[in-house]
């Protein structure tokens, strides 16, 4: 009988926080380099932001929008296999039947698709004063939860706003997600707000790393992104992170730490399943 | 036909941030000095430490234990009575039938008890090199969670290591909560660590406020608690609160903030009640 492969417990992980143009074949070019140089830096994995192609507008999306095999899929998948890592490929608008999803694609080590979150909470906000915007005039919404299996075991994939939704990474947590992966883009409102408070708050809560991925600001840009791509370990804590200019997240994660914190400190293990239960309706 | 009684928007709460000693009578009339001192400042709802009766030990909770219509319980309804208030008496060790709780026991401004939570997630954790503390051996956990009806509405009660679990305050907020408390006594590993993180990420995901009452540190004790009672608001900011020595948290609460924060980033209403649920089982 063949044995089952290992899962490693130990990786470097990276996030790419790329500056953003109008133009979309100088955004993948960064893309590419960014992921060439994490992986030159020994990154078994490696992570994109939301909206990776274009900047964060409604008619941006609709211009960048690509099928799941177009342009920058391609490229991405070519990448992931000739380098060996595993690619969480930011977000892209991804076209399908008339309809525009927030997409985030996985490619394995060899190239293969490993799996596609899309975005299932749309960002629908209008705070006085502050980030008012609708994402649900362009965009579709996806109608599941995703954990992708990667060669580090089962990882949890979601979207921005998702973030905000404690019951999506519990059922990742229970699907046996010990790393959740988040490309994002908060604002100048959320961003200073709750960014790190729902990052961290979600890994505590379900005891894993979360690494979520932010384009870098553009002070000129309508939408500023808040940047702050950051690494959160299992115990809550920020282990590794970026402010809010280029530059790139790595650090190595290791589930024998979400193991230990488990154990010590069980949240997972004590919830009064008696009492109350998460469920997912599929 | 008879007008239903209009519920108040605004009141002042006030968590009672309380010195413990190892002598119950003396513990009980601090908290009568600080439930007066609350009152006589204008505060409409008073919230007291968990286990305000006695140091934070499995043998003080054996000795200090008591039955629902105790001395301290009797006392706590008078005052609520006398002073108009609404008051979350902490909570203390509860007997029933060989059995102890950790209940938390509410009354109303004219001394009427409201309701009652029994802690559901019993504390049990071995931190190395940090805390270890096995409640099971002792207490016996609750079997419900709790909204009490009070003269400003519906308000969740939770006990302390329950705030860990987003379950719990998901169906308070689900069952109208506008406001949240938590007697509570965290420590000095999980205090830094996850006190202020679990208490904000609570009240913005589920866009309430959270009051916390922590009795005051006493270094000398085996058991030595965080302090910092507080009052987070809807929005995630902590509104109002203290460091870890005695004293008293008093502020404002309106639920229309919560109301307008609830409109402007639409979270509650934004879950994906067609992917998930979260299910109270009864």
């Amino acid at each position: 009988m063949a044995k089952k492969p290992e899962v490693p417990m130990k990786t470097k992980f990276a996030c790419c926080q790329m500056p953003l143009t109008a133009d979309k074949e100088t955004n993948i070019n960064t893309a590419e380099k960014m992921i060439r140089a994490a992986a030159a830096d020994g990154a078994g994995m490696v992570l994109l932001p939301e909206m990776y192609v274009c900047p964060y507008a409604g008619s941006d999306f609709l211009t960048a929008a690509e099928p799941a095999d177009g342009p920058a899929n391609t490229l991405m998948s070519k990448l992931a296999g000739e380098l060996g890592i595993t690619l969480f490929a930011g977000s892209i608008p991804e076209l399908e039947n008339g309809h525009i999803y927030n997409s985030c694609f996985v490619f394995g080590p060899d190239g293969r698709l490993l799996g596609r979150h899309r975005k299932v909470h749309l960002f629908d906000v209008a705070v006085k004063n502050g980030i008012s915007f609708k994402e649900s005039h362009v965009l579709t919404a996806g109608d599941s939860i995703t954990v992708v299996e990667t060669p580090f075991g089962p990882v949890g994939v979601a979207v921005c706003f998702d973030i905000r939704f404690p019951e999506q990474f519990r059922i990742m947590a229970e699907h046996g997600a010990k790393l959740a992966v988040l490309p994002a883009a908060f604002n100048m409102t959320t961003g200073p707000a709750h960014w790190e408070l729902a990052l961290r708050s979600r890994a505590v809560d379900n005891q894993l790393y979360i690494a979520a991925c932010s384009s870098a600001r553009d002070e000129k840009a309508k939408y500023a992104a808040w940047g702050h791509s950051c690494v959160i370990g299992p115990w809550g804590d920020r282990i590794a992170g970026l402010d809010e200019k280029p530059g790139m997240v790595s650090v190595e994660i290791d589930t024998r730490v979400v193991d230990t914190v488990r154990e010590e400190l069980p949240i997972l293990s004590a919830r009064r399943t008696d009492l109350y239960s998460v469920e997912e309706i599929k």
